[in-house]
């Protein structure tokens, strides 16, 4: 498996287009074949979901058409229709099945869709083919608060691809949120197998990554197989896959909103992976943790109180901590014992733009890593503002 | 039941005392009592709260003291023998048994206590008597980010009185973090009578309060009644103790780090009161909701998505929403539908000190009421600078 350039337009089988126009961005991605998604769990679901889980019904899908700029979210019958109106006029333009299009949406809440810049947006979007403008552009074109695109892809050992394209910034919370996040594949999966490998891979990666907690109402995660490149090895097809939704995770936490460094929790010992998973997602979330990290202040004490709140199995006499950059390592605690550190190497480690707090519960061998970002004057600025 | 001056020195038998020095600060109450108590059930727990369990298996309580500025917390074994010196100094002074003696701490974790500064302060600590000045000090001594001291006293209508001082400010979540409180009443009743009346009071006040949602190793809730003014209607007692409970937890939520506006969420309607306690908390923890009342901005849709991955039972389409201040109510959805609204009204509704969002579920007769305050660039700066 090797990192490759592309995003998704590196997938044979994949034609993707983008237009923004300031806030207001439409995508277009045709690609055909077996198909499968992954949704928010708020109870609160924006009709483009409603829309798209019927049409995944069949294990297909024929197109995509996402618009970022305004969620189409609790807007009731008429928003459901507009919804249509999206996968209608996809349809229309390549020929295929309306019920075969996937509709996707990001923005703010409580506000009908404008259909007259969605109709012209459509007409006027660039043809695209399969280079990698195509990928940049749709990726472009979901963007809300998100500072650059994101996109990543991979080649196996066999030559199968697999390429994302991803956006989220703000309303990060574990259980993918608001993240759209479009995955192709040339590999022949059918829709069970490939349900299965995106929803292992989603856990893994979208849903290990906080900006900040909230949950939004617009989550999506589709992942198209058009089958290009033939059957596949499934164990390194879940590797590749996998690969490329931690790479678009750690992008979007990386991208959080205001954000000037990343975190990595890494959570090993626990008693199981569901503790390890609560634990890290636990130190990420922290706005205290999170506060601490913008102001380079290493206050590990409340990556212990959070940790010790997060549900999960601790016993204080035996937790290990240390904080990491790429480059050096410093511990903080080990078995419960507060050890002597070099504040050099720990204002280093600090003032790093990616930042691992490494935890060790000492209690078995369940093991988690998760993403975040600091909290930043910037995330309150950006988010005191958004709808005026 | 009326609100009266004097904190927790308005109760008979009780004699408080503090003192502040910079960011060391010393409290000793003396009142002699049954006594109950409710402790943080983060799984990280500082000795001193290892040690007020202990004293309280009597039932029995004859003095409080607390120190702010470090919450001996992850200290091991001579955090908790720094635990019990401080009980011991108390006791020594009083006369009275050293497992009478309740301690109490708050601040950075992880540093042990300064028990040179704690033993002077003791002896420096001016006499206090039954008048409202001891009562303040007490409350400054065990600020730490607070910036104003805690206080409520109410009076039944026997003559009973129940008074309160309390700290809290930053690494506020339900479950009562970081928040120290000493609640006393003249009141006659037993501990197991009052540790009942305690815990559901706590329940509808501290435990409803966030500032972060980050959850403290510390927090401490300790009630001791004197008995001095016999017995007390258990009803009206109940009600009196909510009251003064509610008021202090709205100060923590008014003083959250770096808050300029009080938000009360208030959540009718649901299929029942767990349901509607999970969604106000929800809403009043939502930094994306807590952003936008910074900015006096009225996205209320950030709020129908938190209440959709509260976990509590949500129909959209029979959702109602309200945003009020005290003088005035404007609806933006009744029945799911988004109401015709006016500008004006809402602007000066954000504008207000205290802003309340109301909630109708419209599913059942649950119902619950949560605090918290708005994230600034204070509370970022507050928590980035905290230990440097």
């Amino acid at each position: 498996m090797k990192d490759i350039n592309g995003g998704i337009s590196a997938v044979a089988g994949v034609n993707a287009r983008g237009i923004k126009q300031g806030k207001n961005g439409l995508a277009v991605i045709r690609a055909e074949g077996s198909a499968a998604g992954v949704f928010t769990r708020n109870k609160v679901i924006a009709p483009s979901l409603i829309i798209t889980q019927q049409h995944l019904k069949g294990g297909k899908l024929a197109a995509v058409i996402a618009n970022s700029g305004c969620a189409n979210s609790f807007t009731g019958t008429p928003g459901l229709e507009d919804a249509k109106e999206m996968a209608r006029l996809t349809a229309e333009k390549f020929g295929v099945e309306v019920n075969s299009v996937g509709v996707a949406s990001t923005g703010v809440i409580g506000k009908r869709l404008d259909m007259d810049l969605i109709r012209s947006q459509f007409n006027e979007m660039r043809e695209s083919n399969e280079d990698h403008e195509g990928s940049t552009a749709a990726a472009k074109a979901i963007m809300t608060t998100d500072t650059f695109p994101k996109e990543a892809a991979v080649e196996l050992s066999n030559g199968t691809r697999i390429g994302g394209i991803a956006k989220g910034s703000g309303m990060i919370a574990p259980d993918m949120c608001t993240m759209l996040v479009f995955l192709y594949t040339d590999a022949k999966l059918d829709a069970g197998i490939l349900k299965d490998c995106l929803q292992k891979a989603v856990n893994k990666s979208f849903n290990m990554v906080v900006v900040d907690g909230d949950n939004s109402t617009n989550d999506t995660v589709l992942i198209t197989a058009t089958g290009r490149s033939g059957p596949v090895d499934l164990d390194e097809f879940k590797q590749g896959l996998e690969h490329v939704c931690i790479t678009l995770a750690r992008l979007i936490a990386k991208d959080g909103e205001g954000a000037t460094h990343l975190i990595e929790a890494r959570v090993n010992g626990a008693l199981n992976d569901h503790d390890a998973a609560l634990a890290a997602r636990t130190i990420v979330r922290s706005p205290l943790v999170k506060s601490a990290v913008f102001g380079k202040d290493p206050n590990w004490g409340r990556v212990v109180a959070a940790v010790g709140y997060s549900g999960a199995q601790v016993d204080q006499q035996r937790i290990g901590l240390a904080f990491a950059d790429k480059s050096s390592k410093v511990k903080l605690v080990e078995n419960g014992q507060i050890m002597e550190t070099s504040d050099a190497d720990l204002r280093e480690i600090m003032g790093s733009e990616e930042i691992f707090i490494i935890v060790d519960l000492n209690l078995g061998s369940g093991s988690a890593t998760a993403w975040g970002c600091d909290l930043t004057y910037d995330y309150v600025r950006i988010n005191a503002e958004y709808t005026t």
